[in-house]
């Protein structure tokens, strides 16, 4: 299996790819990883990264790199030569099984939008992540790649979230809630009114748990929650902002007020911060391209960045894609955008 | 002063309104309260209240209710002499100063639209809600008036939200954030794009912070965050959900942990989940409209009902719509939409 990595993205460069592809390789002995970058820093960086299997290590030099802020489009355009255009240039041409990237995530988006390179039938690819919940995982499909969608893309992405979570999480019958303002039928705006009618009345009905509300996720309520990439996106780190600023009230208070269990107190909240903290899950694919994408997160460590290739690994092996053609094949017809 | 409360409204209904009145007529001594509802129902639980100042309770009878289910614009449709429409009447014939109601929030809002009695200037009413952060308290708006709003709206409540945070937080200098997907100019869908430009061209611009991400709202980066309603009312309940999630695994993490000092961190816990539960804050204004509105949470207690009439009265006294009236005149003249 060969993997392509943006070994330039990243808020921390090339380091933490270098490491993290090491430890990935030492991981999965039939993983190739090409790493895409200034080839002369990548080389002095392996150099001194100790023991590792170089004759399943490959570079694709590149020139460029897109900044972590840099507008998407802009950037690609006026980077030709940049490491994640050249990234889904290898996966277009399938010369690699999937890609990673803990780059400019809207340059990845972009640049998997440019190659047009999507699976039969999809209209859009959308980012599924996961969310740790009472009663395990589940999965919110999309968290940023398409800001304002049609119904029709919210529908797929509820095949694809669920087959998701059956294939990566073994969730034998996975539930699907739309996000919403309320529970009951008519809730929200025309798009998830839209969107709705489109579960309620086809393939997924049965499967389909009908709205949720912003409570209800972290409940494990449903398996998998589709929304809009913006909505989507404001979950995904207002979670980690509540999160942080719970178990920082809660640190505060037991600092405060225990006596001599006071240090095993904290160290356990420092196993829960660390448990939940987003490089635990590595990375978040981009689901609908023909191959496998992985967003990592733009502050990933060594261990997140293998992470992120570890979830590449994963969901080459699980042949995602052709479950997902099968499935899009039996939506009814929709609007061709 | 004269607040009505919408005496029948909330998940449980008249009980814990008329022990809030009395709480909250112990509390303020110029305060009358208007209990709109079944009128022998209510004299019969005041009754059973023990002693409260009769002098300072009217009824206003009514025949009907708006279920907690309900949908709003067929439910006040079909039941004209609801109690949420005749807290509305009230309001709009000046004969009370303030409304307040935990029913149907749908309801309490179409209830607004349909008297057309908005501030002058103002286009659309939005809720504004507190949340807590590290650094102390912020405002939302809107929480779910107003799910698919124009970016005018958005901008009107900015000064809105601005002004609630000066009166009635004490916050000199509030600070806008826009909920957004990135930080970055050019993030987003058309209308948080369209927004951003009006907040960076217009009178508000020297307090416009930019965009925001889901992350940054607990630690506390802005005052005031500008979001629609399907944004806002999703950023309100994921709080809830996440906060208790967190708790729950501290909870359960210290309580397998921990020997000696376990009943001390427990009641740590408890301590936070009281002062962060929804009933704290007690009850979120509608702003714009001609009066004093305040939603509160469906599940109130009486406590939390007593903290909603306080939160009435609160911004009855801080005269916050004149204010306002003054603010929205000053902004470019816009679509009348």
């Amino acid at each position: 299996m060969r993997i392509a990595l943006d070994a330039m993205g990243g808020d921390h460069g090339a380091p933490p790819n270098v490491v993290g592809s090491v430890i990935a390789l030492q991981t999965h002995a039939d993983l190739s990883i090409v790493l895409v970058g200034d080839r002369a820093q990548l080389e002095q960086l392996f150099a001194n990264a100790g023991e590792y299997p170089a004759d399943r290590v490959e570079f694709v030099h590149c020139t460029q790199a897109v900044g972590m802020n840099e507008k998407p489009s802009d950037a690609l355009r006026k980077k030709p030569d940049n490491s994640i255009s050249r990234c889904w240039q290898l996966l277009a041409e399938k010369s690699v099984d999937g890609i990673v990237s803990a780059g400019n995530t809207g340059a990845m988006v972009a640049g998997g939008l440019f190659t047009r390179k999507f699976l039969k039938g999809v209209r859009r690819p959308g980012i599924a992540t996961l969310m740790p919940t009472a009663k395990g995982k589940c999965i919110i499909m999309d968290v940023g790649a398409n800001v304002f969608p049609k119904a029709n893309h919210l529908l797929q992405y509820g095949v694809m979230g669920r087959l998701y979570a059956q294939t990566l999480l073994g969730i034998e019958n996975p539930k699907i809630g739309l996000m919403n303002v309320g529970e009951e039928e008519g809730k929200g705006h025309d798009l998830v009114q839209q969107t709705w009618e489109l579960f309620k009345q086809g393939p997924l009905k049965e499967h389909f748990a009908g709205n949720i509300e912003g409570r209800d996720i972290h409940r494990g309520k449903v398996d998998v929650v589709i929304t809009d990439g913006f909505v989507g996106n404001v979950i995904l780190k207002l979670s980690q902002g509540v999160f942080e600023y719970t178990l920082g009230l809660v640190s505060h208070e037991l600092n405060a007020g225990l006596g001599a269990e006071k240090e095993i107190a904290l160290k356990l909240l420092q196993g829960i911060a660390q448990k939940l903290h987003y490089s635990a899950v590595g990375g978040a694919p981009l689901l609908g391209v023909d191959g496998v994408c992985i967003i990592a997160h733009g502050s990933s460590s060594e261990r997140a960045i293998a992470g992120a290739i570890n979830v590449a690994v994963q969901n080459v092996r699980a042949k995602l894609n052709e479950k997902i053609i099968e499935a899009i094949a039996l939506l009814p017809a929709a609007p061709t955008e």
